[in-house]
């Protein structure tokens, strides 16, 4: 590697992931060569960790509300996964042409609230958010933090669709060990002046980084960004979510 | 390096860029010792562009219309910067609470077009975005594709910010050499179910995982990301905009 290179390791063949599954042991299993090192980021797909937690609904279980019956109609979508949808936001931000985005409880903004039907076994069973997905991250990091031996961050990762702009990317939803926006704010440019892009979320753009090497398919949910230089520290994927007061699209 | 991995590599000291520069030029004197590679991914950051192409505005030359005094007078701007920005303008998304969000004549949604005056030398100088940053990608892509001996591709970067989330990250404006956007329509998952997340903006998220190295100081406005699998193609930034008819939030 280069001098202040990064490099992005997918971690692969992993098992099937099954409810009650110590993720972090899982993850440990995959390693590369080099084992987890002090100062390694690691970035894992929400939907292995929906489903290690057991995040994941029976819609042969689910009563569609009356809400849930109207907009299942107007959107062609199946009521019962409209009512898993609506259990699991705050409040519909956009309705329309039968796409239903959601702020769920966490603060988040996106399609059907993170409901996802792709890569849960079983006909009937769709995935769900992690219910506190910075947990899941500290508990990730814990496991892997003691086979480092030094500081571990670790990313819980989910692809979003956004406003504007043709294609999804994928985004921090759980983040522990370090903090996901870097504030440059108060720094200055070449040439003395205030920097424009001055608060930069390094969380997205890691998840973002990562999910070229991450399928969607062939067990490969998290990897590693390893030599990206940051503080160790608690941090928050709340960090991420904008203030309303300062949304102008809220 | 790792089966599979990718490096992010950045491509540093390059010299104070002036305008007329062959950024392609500049770029090859700053390759890292293994030079460029074919498959190579080289982002740019769209300010080293927009310097080498001249596209820099001296407000003291900039008379401010009657609509950019207004919108000046209500968000604490510069009426000449607003003019700018309106020139660099198709249409106000939104201006509320001092911010200005423009789609520009290339379609970019983004906050002031794009117009920036950090990084650029002389109190009174703003830079624009390039006129046309497909066709800058592609002629830097002509350089290194020399040097290197087989296919490059190129992106233009630079940091937007957007709705729901805080902090900027870094997406394609420009892109030359590769689709910007992976269909993954008509795949399965493991079990054989239609994917989700299927199409992916790898530009957007390649041009992310390049900011992690390119820096807003210290002239390292450049990196490589290598050993991302793609097929060599055209390509173009056109592809990242979201058709209005398909956009909730136009």
């Amino acid at each position: 590697m280069y001098e202040d290179s990064i490099e992005i390791i997918p971690l692969t063949a992993l098992p099937e992931v099954e409810e009650g599954a110590d993720l972090g042991m899982l993850l440990l299993g995959a390693a590369p060569p080099s084992g987890f090192l002090p100062g390694d980021l690691v970035v894992v797909a929400q939907k292995v960790v929906s489903k290690a937690e057991g995040a994941v609904v029976d819609l042969r279980a689910v009563s569609p509300s009356q809400r849930a019956r109207e907009i299942a109609g107007a959107s062609g979508k199946d009521p019962r996964l409209v009512e898993v949808i609506l259990q699991q936001a705050r409040r519909i931000v956009k309705f329309e042409r039968g796409v239903l985005i959601t702020e769920t409880h966490h603060g988040l903004v996106c399609a059907n609230s993170g409901v996802d039907a792709s890569n849960v076994p079983g006909d009937e069973r769709v995935s769900v958010l992690p219910v506190d997905p910075d947990g899941s991250a500290r508990a990730i990091r814990k496991v892997l933090e003691q086979s480092a031996g030094g500081p571990v961050g670790v990313i819980i990762s989910d692809s979003f669709n956004r406003p504007w702009r043709e294609g999804s990317i994928n985004v921090a939803i759980g983040v522990s060990g370090f903090r996901p926006l870097l504030d440059r704010r108060g720094e200055s440019d070449d040439y003395g002046r205030p920097l424009r892009a001055t608060v930069v979320s390094v969380a997205d753009e890691i998840a973002s980084a990562a999910q070229l090497v991450i399928g969607e398919t062939g067990r490969r949910p998290a990897a590693i960004v390893r030599g990206y230089s940051y503080e160790s520290s608690d941090g928050s994927a709340s960090e991420l979510m904008r203030d309303p007061a300062t949304d102008l699209f809220r």
